[in-house]
This record gives structure tokens, sequence and C-alpha cells, in this order.
């Protein structure tokens, strides 16, 4: 029997999971693998609290550096989050040869073509299945099983407390600050609930897909993103007369350069933002604070793998399949191969081609509808419905366009912004299910 | 550039998929794993058929021990199907210590046990994504990414025929008749559709699925299966005005021995039948011909796998997948690692406890519900929920029991048919979503 021991960096409610799934697996994993995993020493922040776990208090010290540099230990576990001193940890222990598992999302997604690349230099494994949606099998199956498929484009739900809200707004009619005051006082959502409802937590997940899925550099700060603040229980009632659901998607899709500069420069289109889901779309039916994430390759098809996309038992649950994996490839000599990463071009989001949803109020006399259909025809964008409903002198018009690019229609949002008769413009959401393959 | 040399077994619809998936991808895999992947033999029943593929007629021969045996050839790929030859020629190329990639599901789900333990022994790869749920990938993450996570339940929806089947039962109201042959006209369906329709096929992969899942022997024999030959449009209609959907689903569960002679064996359920899946469970938004594993574990909690089960080109892709990580294994001097299984107690269905859905005709008049309650009563089985229907003269009566032990129900069945006021008893539909775990 081999024994690997583990330094874990961290030991909150993941790394305390990681404890004690790892406690109750470890008979189950050596059978399996003929490897017996040790956690053997854990860095936190304050080395004499008591944390109610089956450690000696030796274990515990508060200098992640001495654990990460230490020659006891094989393997490095990084659940401490944030980009410093994460960042640094994980490059001495990747530089010691060590192979590293982190749940952390925020350094991936800012500072991965580096840990990657110094990985892949070493030869040693960095693996990271739980930083994108939780407990759901993803980055793995993205790099191994799909390592040969040409995949077109991955769309995801991939942040939970967004999700529950939008389903709270769905079922029950629940208004966008209340459900956000009940994901609260559940505890899906933060006190201050800006990287969740304005996007920036999926946008770093969204940098982290493309990057797997297209093997090209991208990072959180080149992802378009839009929050769900602004959506209203109107477009929500719109959405399902209409036959959609509103949900918060991140989409990273591949596209082929026409009249580039650089034509050997792969481009990908990487976003999130709130979208209408057709009813039937395997995405519409996942709720609460479920994650899915729906892939589309050119051979394969269309895969969807759903799950828990947080939790701390279910995060350790994903970070123990990688620390198997990496114990494996490490007392097999093999290790993870995620590869040089390609630097890409990032394509804007007003070269975007969608449907979309837009809702207006105007003045309720003759003429108005010919002038609004006038700007969208001015600016080429094709009506694919309209709905009007009565509100008093005013009506509503609800319009789902066919595709066109982003920069027609908001040049056609601007236009109607102008007409004396518009009095207000409501939500544009991208409609998703009409896309062609981006060219 | 290390090169590997494949030797192909069969070259229909999935062999072709792969022959010209590879010549697309080439250069991706090469770049991404250093590795150039070669189709050099191929062997077919007949080798001057012309297949119009883009490969020298000298690839092709006749002999597929031949191409097993040749010393050039460096990874075997099998998509002959069938348990003879293939058997034997998976065990010829395991035993020269050739990787070997399979999508056979029949072979496996018979013969598993066999060739993991002689991969096992020789410490070669025995890959076979393909073989359950076509395109999805679902083997690789149960073997890999939850080797440490303990399953409780895998539940899925993994023949493509009976799901189109119903779904169009489902949604146009369409007897299972007209159902059967309309997929019979869309190639869904084989002329002799008794594989699918009957569950044989997805009593094999079941096996498979348990095999993976949970480290035991078990094989296609050992799986209670019911077809979906019986479902009505009026269960149907039932199941939605009950907020269900009939789906036909395969379900290995992990059950814990009580009670038993050998308390060391680990016991195990595994069934495929119609079930009563509700509306809002993710299984019942897999429409038409796809294909969708729903995975319970105790730390990652619910997961689920969607996509393609069937088709040439999907299935392929899942072949090249499998392939790529073979050699790439091969190249590394690493395997992969099922293991040696362990042998396993097969749960009888007399012993499931599950809640179920039944439908029969009664006279109606006075006194008949009790008579029937009573039966209920008399064996222990609760009802949940009762719909009465008038039929002119009799009464359809449409039940919901608590969870009760299958052989109860089965008592309770018999003593209704022999009630003089009962005129007919419809079908029994297990009801999924209420299963305690097994005990």
């Amino acid at each position: 029997m081999k024994r690997l021991r583990v330094g874990l960096l961290g030991c909150g409610n993941v790394g305390a999971g990681l404890v004690a799934l790892l406690g109750e697996q470890r008979a189950v994993i050596a059978a399996r693998t003929g490897i017996e995993l040790e956690i053997s020493r854990i860095a936190v922040r304050s080395a004499s609290k008591d944390r109610g776990l089956p450690m000696a208090p030796s274990v515990f010290c508060d200098s992640a550096a001495d654990v990460v540099t230490d020659p006891e230990i094989d393997v490095v576990v990084e659940v401490i989050g944030g980009i410093e001193p994460a960042r640094t940890l994980l490059r001495q222990a990747i530089d010691a040869k060590k192979p590293v598992v982190t749940a952390n999302k925020e350094l991936l997604a800012n500072h991965g073509a580096e840990l990657f690349g110094a990985a892949d230099e070493v030869g040693v494994d960095l693996l990271f299945e739980a930083a994108v949606a939780g407990a759901i099998p993803l980055i793995r199956p993205l790099r191994e099983s799909l390592a040969a498929e040409p995949l077109q484009r991955i769309m995801g739900i991939v942040n939970g407390t967004t999700n529950y809200i939008l389903t709270q707004m769905s079922e029950h009619g629940a208004g966008f600050d209340e459900a956000l005051s009940e994901a609260q006082s559940l505890g899906y959502a933060e006190s201050d609930p800006s990287a969740d409802v304005e996007g920036f937590d999926a946008a770093a997940k969204a940098a982290i897909i493309a990057t797997v899925a297209f093997g090209v550099e991208v990072v959180a700060g080149d992802v378009y993103h839009e929050g769900i603040t602004r959506i209203t229980p109107h477009d929500i009632e719109m959405a399902r007369r209409l036959g959609f659901t509103v949900k918060a998607v991140a989409v990273a899709e591949r596209a082929t350069v026409i009249d580039s500069d650089d034509p050997g420069l792969p481009e990908v289109a990487v976003r999130v933002h709130p979208a209408m889901v057709p009813l039937q779309h395997p995405l519409a039916g996942v709720r609460d604070s479920f994650n899915a994430v729906f892939v589309q390759g050119d051979a394969v098809g269309e895969l969807m793998f759903y799950g828990r996309g947080a939790g701390g038992r279910p995060t350790a649950g994903a970070v123990l399949g990688d620390l198997v994996d990496a114990a494996v490839n490490l007392s097999s000599g093999a290790s993870g191969r995620i590869g040089r990463l390609a630097p890409a071009r990032i394509r804007s989001i007003d070269d975007l081609r969608t449907a979309y949803y837009l809702s207006l109020e105007v003045a309720d006399k003759p003429g108005v509808l010919a002038s609004v259909a006038a700007v969208f025809g001015r600016h080429g964008v094709s009506i694919r419905s309209m709905q009007q409903h009565g509100l008093g002198d005013d009506a509503r018009l609800v319009f789902i366009t066919h595709q066109c690019r982003e920069r027609d229609l908001r040049a056609t949002q601007r236009d109607l912004s102008g007409l004396r008769e518009v009095h207000e413009l409501g939500n544009v959401i991208r409609v998703i299910g009409e896309e062609s393959r981006p060219r």
C-alpha cells in the first residue's frame, strides 16, 4: 500500500468537508487505487482554534508556505480562495513538482495561463473540477472525454444564487428584491450579493470554461457580463406566455474568423447575461440553486451536465475526486494535460448575432406601431413576433426579433428611446435556441 | 511526434464515423497530445467492398484476428458488436498488452468481469464510453471523477427508442403501436423492436452502469426488466393529471444488507421498467431520443448527464475520446483502472420498496370502493391518493400508494383480480422520486 501525504491550505466549509469525506472514504479509495491518502498538514489562519475535526492538533499550522515547501508533503490542496497568497503558494507547489488541486475560480480565471503553463512545464497535475459548477464533473469530461471533439458552444447556468432567484420569480411571481431577500435568508446569497447578481462570479467561471473547452487564454476581464437585477416580473410573465423562461446563462463560443488581420488566431466569444430559454430546452428545467452546463459539439451533438454548483460537501466531493486522480497519476508517473494555451481574439459583444426580446411602453394611438416598426426596419432588424397589451392610455409592445447583430439592435434601441410616442424602454433580453453557429 | 497505429475491427456506422472524425481531428489531437493517431488496418467482412472512405484499399482486410495479432498495431478498437468473435478478439488484444476501446454493450454486460480482470492483470486500458448512453461522458466520470464518491443510486433513460415512443405518446396522444410505427419509419426503432421495447437493451446498459458505479459483478441476466408495450394512452393521461410523465428507466441501487447470511457481500438492486417520473424531476424533461443518467451520491448530491444515446457520429465521437485517452495513457505508461470487481448479491425485485400507480375498472355501485380499499389494507399497502372517473356502468379507480414492498403490492394486485366487482386490472407502474435509500 502506497501512502501519500496531503497538505491542505484552508479549512473552511470545503476544507472541513474534505477532511470528513476522506475520513469516511479512505478505505474505499485504498481498495480501489492501492493508495492511502493522509491529510498530514492543514494550514489555517488560527491553528489553535478547535474545528471539531478528528485531527491531531499538531496537524494544524498557521504557515501555508511551510506546508507547501514541506518535503514530506506529496500533494497540495488549496481551498483558501482569492488571488494572493493562493497564487504564490500554488506556484511554489508546482515548482516543487507537487500536484495541486484547487477550487479557486478567481485565481484560475485571472492567472490560469501562468499556472497551467507552469504545471505543464514541470509535468504535474493542476486539477480544478470544483472551481466551476461545484460537484458537477465538467472539467474532466471537457479535458479528456471531449479532447478530440470540435466543441462549438458551451452554455451554462453556473451561478446557483441567480438561478434560485429567477426560479422564485418564475414559479412564485416574486419580484427581484423579494426573491433576493429570501435567497439571503436561506444562505444562498451573500449580504453583499453583487458578485452573484451582477454576473462577476459567472464571468470568472465562463472564462475558465472557455479556456478548458477551446484551449485558449481567456481571463475574467475578457467576459462581457450583465446581471439579473433589472429583470422584472413583467419580463418573467411575458417569457412564460411566449414559451420561454428567463435564466442567467454563461456562454462560450468558438467563432471562425473572417476578414481578420491575423487569420491564424482563434476567435472566441464569451459572455454572461440573462436569456430567454425555450421551455423545451434542457436548461429550462434547471431549477432552484442547481447548475447545469449544456455543450454543443460537432460529433457528439448536444450534451448537458447537471448538479449542485455549490455547498461544502458537494464541493468537497469534487475536490476529493481530483485528489484521488492526482494521487493515482502521481503514483503511476502520469499527469493531466491541459497543454499550452493559445492566445485568442475575443469577439466583441457588438458582433453577437442572436434574437432579442424587447419590451416598450408606448402611447396607445394610431400610427405609433408604424413609427416603431420603421425604426426596426431602418436598422435591418426583422421582427419575428409582436404582442400588444393595453395599459390605459398606454400600450405595452413586446417584440421578439429574428437574429440580428447586437450593434444593430442597440442602434434600434437608441432610436426608439428618441421617439416621442415611446414612454418607456423596458429590458432587452437575448433569446437562446436560435443561434446560428457564429461565423 | 509519437505515432500510434490503430487496428479497427468493424466498419459499420460507428466505424466509418470514426474514420471520418479522426481524419478531421488528427491535427488537433496531435497538437493537444503530441501523438499522431493512424488507422492502419480495418477488419471487415468483405475487404473488397468500396466504402467511400479516404483509405487505401490495402488498409482493409477480412481477418480480424490478423489485425489483433499484428505486432505493428498498438491499439485495438472494436465496433463489431455481439459476443463472439468480439470476446475472443478483445482477449487476444488484451493478452498481447494492447489497449482496447469498445462500444460493445452486449459483450460487457455478459463478460465484463472476465475482460476487466484480464485488462487489470496486464495493466492495459479497456475503455467503453460508447457502450452506455452513446455520446454522453458517463463511464469516465463514474470511474474517475466519482471514484471516491459513495454513490447510492443511478437512474437513467438509456434507450432512445423507447424514450422517443413515450415522448410521442405523451405529447401527441399517440398509442403505443402508432408511436412505434413512427419510430420505425424514422429509423429510431428496428423492424424487430423487441430488444428496445421489451427492455433487453436497457438491461444490458444497467448491468454495465451497476458494475462501474459500484465495482461489482452484475450481468445482463441479473437485471429485472419490464418493457413499455403495455403502457396505454390512459396511463399517460393519468400520469399528466397527477403531475408525472411516464419514462422507461434503468435503476441501479446500492443496498445495505440486513439479515444476510453473508454480511460481507455488497447487495445491489438493478432493474429496468416504465416509471412515473414527477414533472419537476430533471429526467422528466428528457425528450425524444435523448438519453440521460441521473446519479445520487452521498457527497456530490444529485447529478445528471444528458445527451445523444445513439447515432453513428455521436457514438464515434465517444469512441474517439476513448481512443485519445488510451493513446495518451499508452504513451505515458499509465492505464485505466476499473480494478477487480467484487461479487455481489442481487436484490430480488420482490424486496423493492417504492410507491406504485395502479389503475382498475370496477362496477360503479355502493360498497365497491370499501371492498377494494380493504384489499390494500389487508396487505399493509397504504394509499396516498385516489381518483375516480365514471365510465357508464363502470368506474375507473386510479391509486397512488405510499411506499410499500413489491411483494405486498403484488399480493394486493392478485387479490384485487379475485374481486367480482373488479372488471379489469390495468397497469401497475412504479413511481419515482419517493424512494428511500434502500436498506
